[in-house]
């Protein structure tokens, strides 16, 4: 049964854990006094399910329900998850905290979005301190993984450990931080750059602009994928830290940052830095901004998946959990029904699979088709365990026909039947459906080789046999009109 | 003829430098006079190679020629580009710079790696100011973009225009800082964060890995593409800076950053920070880090390359350049010669495009023969502006035989011959080669279709008209025996 969250305030973050929730299943229910709350929310709805549901290679779970309340007491009741995201002034954090507790469960974890309040001072006055804690995370909350949950010594380390299982289920990486600070981590290294920006446009060395070319071109880079320390170590080469340290240490003593002072805020440089930033980006809307923002970070992300990297890993990590239970998890055994073509493939198409046609690029068919035969291959033994003792198949041919098209954030599904599974050959027809539409059909014919040789050999005995297994269900199953065909030879 | 780049110190920026200058086809000449400085370029070499041929989907420029010099004039005789990459003290820059001027062309330009020195610091003294100015790199040089090219009230503009174009040459953004200052622009915001990070490890709230997740799970994804005030401006929502500035503008005047003091570096704290690096990462030797590293950079810039966007806008500027004067720039007027199959790829594999069985995937072969048949379409005028009127050409059918391996880092041909075009059809016949070596034979079928309707339709006249004038002369070439066969078909 899905579980409900409560979100208090649903601005830009509430609205993204809103979205969060949502999008791994949970109900959500919305609680924000300001009269346009429904309508702005719309928005970010929408881009998370295209965002998210063209991140992972595993389709999500089914969206849970969401609902609008304007009765506090009606949205805590019973939910599992409360996330206070309203305005960061103290006063108001706690008078919601305190009209939240009143009438919420007791065994609900309540999350606070602030950026910069300690837990502790979250927790004055409240009924029960030890259900309180920061979970501050960075937007868009839907894409980026990192929650910064800071417990006081008051909150109860159980709640603290159920919150980390939930965000974990739902694709996030929750970073513990171990002793209250202002500002937690994170933010004091934005507000440290913050300030030197200010610095730099005011005294007119350089704009808006080229100070996020300086940064997107450069370092920006580095750190979405090692951080700080992890790219200095490497700068140090095999010496790592203390060499970096011995080398660079010294700059701490150069007037290399305005750390002493802070700029004012006046009219003029208000005036100045909205000026850069309309010549910067003007030309795009927010709404066009916000959409290239997520096509990005969804492309970084994924290419980071491709070496489980970082974030990437986090994403790795969201699938396999996604996997489990489902048929796409299973091991033949599993399988009690051979009598119809297995399911290899249930996913949507993600953003970096379209092209210049609008559509899933043919190319991605292929790879469709070549993650349905993985499926099955790991299905008859061929898996990663045993790919590492040296026996592998490699495809030696392909035809595919395509019948429909189709578009990023869609489903698809892979069927596929075994035409011959014998010795080290294995010939396979896959049929690609979004719903009960024939996208477009794959015939493949596979030899097992050595991966020492490089040439074909028999697989092991007990591929063989699950080869076998599965070949003579599928031989009772009608051989597909258009197999063997070449192109252009019609019926 | 290969212009020639002088490399005065050949460390881990120099050698960078050296990497980038060489696989841009540039000769090298290399003048360091530590005993290790050749043994140590070698392994970043190597690894500049792999990186820089699996980023780009264009083949780079023949690399130019390598060499070690011990003596300084005949380093930088006739050169036209000198980079100076030794240690970062005034007194050794100046002696360095003197040596250099004594003997140079007057021409060259001097480019200076200095992450701090204001150009006209360096060019006290100098024998000829005008040619000196600040080229600022980010490691690894040979990947990342941003050059912080910082001239002084002497340097001679035109040099700087000149340098300009040669940087942007090699696929690198040449920032240029307008005002002098110390640390230049990105140095201050690396110098800010590296303070806040030491008290933060001082202070026991985080360690050097903590600090690390909160960066890439975070705001460092955010930065490599968008940078600092875009990613505010978006926070803002449409209301923009304005309002994103009064909401959070408040928070500098909160204790947020340890602004007013700077962390003194003790043994203790060193210690304490290379502890918590090698606990971080220590399970790594710097070799695979640093593997690690390029493998994330060149897959992250890939990501952006297809949203044309930041690092990937300038990766896309550089391979258009790489394509002007090749024959996969020419279009068909160009080709005087319709007797042969023509060339439409020549590229080297990509990192991102290899699988578990350690050699090109299965779906990347589709990829090449796809954009084999995109150049097909341009040549004959089916380009990015045909298709903006509403026409193009759809694949219905493709069969691939898989004939060799091929692995990241090799370069790849395509030469494509026109079976049949006529009307609304356009069969294709592609052959991928690496050398001599026939690696597979793709055969395609694709109608035109209107992007309207989705429904095939006649393309048009001109279209037409190449399209027959190259079917016409590929009708005299032998049909391949294997076009037309079937999955298993034998001949």
């Amino acid at each position: 049964m899905p579980r409900t969250a409560a979100i208090i305030g649903s601005g830009v973050i509430g609205g993204g854990w809103a979205a969060r929730f949502l999008l791994n299943g949970w109900n959500v229910r919305i609680f924000d006094p300001r009269p346009d709350a429904k309508g702005e929310l719309s928005p970010v709805l929408t881009q998370a399910r295209c965002a998210l549901s063209s991140l992972t290679d595993v389709a999500l779970p089914n969206e849970g329900v969401l609902s609008f309340h304007t009765d506090l007491e009606e949205v805590v009741s019973g939910v599992d998850w409360i996330q206070e995201s309203v305005p960061e002034r103290l006063e108001i954090k706690h008078s919601v905290l305190l009209s939240i507790q009143a009438v919420c469960p007791e065994h609900a974890i309540i999350g606070s979005s602030t950026s910069g309040f300690k837990p502790s001072e979250l927790q004055e006055g409240a009924l029960r301190p030890s259900q309180i804690m920061v979970c501050h995370p960075f937007n868009p909350v839907y894409l980026l993984p990192l929650v910064e949950l800071v417990p006081s010594p008051e909150t109860d380390p159980e709640f603290v450990a159920a919150a980390k299982d939930i965000l974990r289920e739902m694709g996030m990486y929750p970073l513990h931080v171990r002793k209250e600070i202002d500002a937690h981590i994170a933010d004091r290294f934005l507000e440290a750059v913050w300030r030197e920006a200010l610095w730099l446009v005011k005294d007119g060395v350089a704009t808006t602009e080229e100070i996020d070319e300086a940064i997107r071109m450069g370092f920006g880079m580095r750190w979405g994928q090692m951080g700080l320390f992890d790219t200095y170590r490497t700068a140090g080469g095999e010496a790592g830290m203390r060499h970096f340290i011995a080398q660079f240490g010294p700059a701490l003593k150069w007037p290399w940052t305005k750390l002493m002072d802070v700029p004012e805020l006046t009219d003029d440089l208000v005036n100045l830095i909205s000026d850069q930033s309309d010549a910067q980006s003007g030309h795009m809307t927010i709404s066009q901004m916000l959409m290239a923002r997520d096509s990005n970070l969804v492309s970084m992300m994924r290419a980071l998946k491709a070496n489980n990297w970082g974030a990437g890993a986090i994403l790795n990590a969201h699938e396999a959990t996604l996997r489990i239970g489902s048929v796409l998890g299973a091991q033949l055994d599993d399988l009690k029904d051979l009598s119809n073509p297995i399911l290899t493939v249930r996913r949507t198409v993600p953003l970096d699979w379209t092209d210049y046609n609008g559509h899933m690029n043919e190319a991605r068919y292929l790879q469709a088709f070549g993650d349905a035969t993985d499926r099955l291959m790991a299905m008859i033994g061929c898996d990663a365990d045993y790919i590492a003792t040296g026996g592998s198949y490699f495809t030696a041919e392909t035809h595919i026909r395509h019948v429909d098209e189709v578009n990023a954030g869609q489903l698809i599904e892979v069927k596929t039947q075994i035409l011959l599974g014998e010795g080290k050959k294995m010939h396979l027809w896959h049929e690609m459906y979004s719903d009960s539409r024939l996208l477009a059909t794959g015939e493949h014919f596979l030899l097992h080789v050595s991966l020492e040789t490089r040439r074909p050999c028999d697989p092991s005995q007990e591929i063989l046999k699950s080869l076998n297994e599965i070949s003579k269900a599928h031989a009772l199953l009608p051989i597909p009109d258009a197999a063997g065909r070449g192109v252009g030879q019609r019926p």
